[in-house]
């Protein structure tokens, strides 16, 4: 099996660069030529200690042997780097979000338009093993007719308060993942959003003109329901659960810990906690995206998660916001 | 140890009033004396097994030597029996609901004001071991302060579509106890009520001005939520759960099953479904209510259930089905 | 359904006569009709808790009205009362053992064969739901054939040094229900017996000529293989577990909780300990002794332990004793 | 951070190979520069996948620069490769076992002596994440003192007859991993092993002198007990469960699945059912191996697992063989 090779280029020299750096120098199909960064130093060691060298971003684009880019620097820069992708015509694998609003998000959606490449978003649940298995279950009919959803999404801590404030607020900055999550398993526009909210964590948090605590419930055309529940912050790490109810039975997505080591004492029988934060929880997923665009730039189909599902994330994150403003139902009609 | 006894009649002789005449039977505190049926035979056969004979409800009411009644007749009866209770001073156990609309609720509440009496509400689940030690555990503070729950409340079929007709609808007729759970744990009174719901498992059901599916997010003064979800049909039985998470922590009341027996073949490690309905799984609660009311009735405590608590989950019931009918948040202010 | 009713003494007015009088109450078709007991105060206490009166033993054997008798009371006495129950006529079921010594069970089962009646013997572990179901799921072939076996049984502390001194040591008093269990569920004898011991909890232990920790395998005839292991101290309560190994999977008991309410903090998922002893894993099965005694004595079939299951038992223990003494394996041959 | 770069060569390009290549080139810390192989095309492939080029295993012995040298040849090759490893000075993984004799395996220990370098032996289990878990926490006291193991060691099919005539038999083959995990976990030597077996499975394993299901009992000095089972062919995939008990509690490691993915329908909850054999159960085990290595080479201290362990745990088998055969407990004394 001579599996064709993909040369990739990766910006960005940050924690989740480095995930993904390791799973491009352990797959055979995947060759890493150069990491960039604003920082150099940072930049070469990445590059390094797997065998690629440094490159500025112009001479990454410029350079016809790269096959793909992984879009891993702030996010500010996302939108630039990935209308740069499209223009030089390179695969791409653009961590989430594009950009921060609607209207940037659809401006860099036209320059792929006008210039088609393979691109991937890096919405990294889609690609967590247990969560896929849970997709794979839907689809294969294992409970019938999907009816409800449940998601349960809690952050171990919350973020630093200057963050908050220029994160958009919790349903841009941390259900957006979630809102993700339900077009995914439901397969199916969303028809409204109704969202509920509060402060109950952090009276800081509500002075940012934001909330910790939140519900929402959405529903589809075809009148299926979706509950999400986030919380900025869990006693016991990251909560991330999912339960998808149908006519014929449930799937539930629980809980991941380090080990499953089981320790009976006086007070009773103890699993470990959940794994503290993302990239513990989503580390294999992390691991998993590269080969998502491998497979995509490889075959021409369309990887997991797209431009367009960052698009309609958005959207979704934009009529919660309004619902919790105005207290009432959002049809997802109103948002443009 | 020599305990008072309470002498006890059961008018009913379905299946859960023999479920509460075996606890009687069993329970060296309490001496089940009569029992009343309109179908005399039934009455008779119950008074049989536990050593008890049947006598009318008139008799009952006039015979000084009983202490207590259990009103386990059809629901139309409840009112009127429980105030014969409250007039002839008997402390009494009442099936729920008191009546299907707020006003003769009103009604009956308003003869025990006048002629107080021990009066237990039989919300079963408030008795369930489990959700009793869910309970425990908030008020002891184990997860800090509660912050939302979830309750997910599903039965294993749909009822007949006559009986739905009757029923007052889903919010009246399956949420109400999810309500209740709800007040009891928050131990704080609900804010505003906001209902979802779809018709997907029988179009009969929505025929009949109902629906089979709904999610319903509860707030409180405080800034409290939760999430109710209730299903008519379950394909693995009666999925019964709740969730309470907060400040310091979570709690989680799970499915019983018959046996934990685990068996591991081919296709996994499998654990026994769930118990099938309220028969099975609350069977324990059940037993124990009696002995709830034989505490409020020697001790002059209140019993885990009131009248009045049955009265807020009817009102919730209320402004659920026109949170539903009317696409908004409704206030509890709104409902008389 | 008019079932025929079993009128009933009970002989011993402790802990294990109060759970089985209390199941005879809750019971339609049986009716309790005298308690016996040295102390006339607690056979008092105890027959008026459940409309019954009290009865010296010879007053129960001479009342042709007594259909069956269950002896609860010193294990010193068990012997004598079954052959009296044999001699006139009435079914019994015995706690366990008859007796602490192969040649007094034998010399009580030779009046029994003389003397013919029902008689169930207390291995109470056979009427637990969980075992029984694991029982039934073995015969209907859910694991193929079965293999081996593992049984672990662990007490939560040790007994007084007085009592272990007059119990026969661990194999008698302690890993005879792990011995009758084996047998039970293979279904077919066994043939060697091969144990190991050490005293690894309290010294007292060994100066008295026992054991506190014990290790047993078991063959069969046909091959299969039984593991069992005792401690007489376990931190977090009672261990008591089984898991059948066959040809197409497993079948696992696993230990009984309060609830099954779980706790999730920073310290991980909190399951309750195991229910802490006996009382409180077999209460259920203790109830359910007296329904079998019932369904033996209506219908004429054989209890789902019998004292020649009693007399087994006591030679395997006997078998493991000597096997511990002399390190060697131990034929079943060689045992009387 | 700029540590130290250790030069790896590998020697076999299989399975296994494969796996431990995909960690070095993972491992910012190592890096691989030989891969040799008798297939000259294996080891070119797998050079290539990861940036290494094929060398013979003479140019690596001679080869100054490398560091380190993995083994993961046929067995038969083990214990010259790693003398070779010891005369030229280079630290070495060797996979197990050195050989399958006592006597090759004490000489190239030998040679070790003469000519010391790091040496570690690829017990894989003893780098699982799960069992790290264990030990550390008995270690930590966890537990109290450690007083029994229970140790379940089943694979899913036998392997063909004639590998099993070639393979020293079930104790050599087989439960020689677990003879390891006994010995780390108890950290005390063996005194007595006692051994029963049976074929059950396959009567042509019978035919060829071995058995297909095995308990044994292993006592130390100090009184400590370890069960452990073994069969050769499992339902539902790979078995492979611990069970610590010590005088404060209780330590279970339990099975790996590919997903906690849960269905619940109509026959209950179901879990996936353990990842099928080893090269799934132990991947990320065997992906540690190699840091372990690189841990003991750059800090002087000692592998996990060494050649000592290595020569025990085949003494184990070879008593446990000698018990069988003589149907008596062997002391360690009795083996050379």
């Amino acid at each position: 099996m001579s599996s064709k090779i993909m040369k990739l280029a990766i910006i960005g020299a940050g924690r989740i660069a480095a995930v993904h750096a390791a799973a491009a120098a352990a797959d055979p199909r995947i060759q890493l030529k150069y990491v960039a960064d604003i920082r150099r130093e940072a930049a070469d060691a990445l590059a390094d200690a797997h065998g690629a060298v440094y490159a500025k971003t112009d001479a990454i684009f410029a350079d016809d042997d790269v096959d793909a880019v992984l879009i891993a620097s702030s996010t500010a820069t996302h939108a630039d780097f990935l209308e740069q992708c499209a223009r030089s015509g390179k695969a791409l694998l653009c961590e989430k979000p594009i950009a921060l609003d609607l209207a940037r998000t659809r401006a860099a959606i036209d320059v792929l338009k006008q210039h088609p490449v393979t691109c991937a978003l890096g919405f990294n649940r889609r690609h967590d093993p247990q969560f896929s298995a849970l997709k794979q279950a839907v689809v294969d009919g294992r409970i019938g007719q999907l009816e409800t959803l449940t998601i349960i999404s809690r952050d171990p801590a919350p973020p630093p308060i200057d963050y908050i404030k220029g994160s958009g607020g919790l349903f841009f900055d941390m259900m957006i993942h979630d809102f993700d999550i339900a077009r995914w398993l439901f397969d199916e526009p969303i028809a409204t959003v109704s969202a509920f909210g509060s402060v109950m964590i952090d009276p800081a948090i509500g002075e940012a003109g934001d909330i910790d605590t939140a519900m929402v419930v959405l529903t589809t055309a075809s009148g299926r329901l979706c509950h999400i529940q986030n919380s900025r912050r869990t006693a016991f790490g990251y909560d991330q659960r999912i339960e998808a109810f149908g006519s014929e039975g449930m799937l539930q997505a629980v809980n991941e810990t380090e080990t499953r080591l089981r320790h009976t004492g006086e007070a009773g029988q103890l699993d470990e906690p959940p794994q503290y934060f993302f990239l513990e929880r989503y580390r294999v997923a992390y691991g998993r995206e590269l080969g998502d665009l491998y497979d995509a730039w490889s075959t021409g189909s369309a990887p997991k998660a797209t431009q367009e599902d960052g698009y309609e994330a958005l959207r979704l994150a934009e009529a919660a916001t309004r619902s919790l403003m105005e207290s009432r139902m959002v049809s997802m009609d109103e948002i443009g």
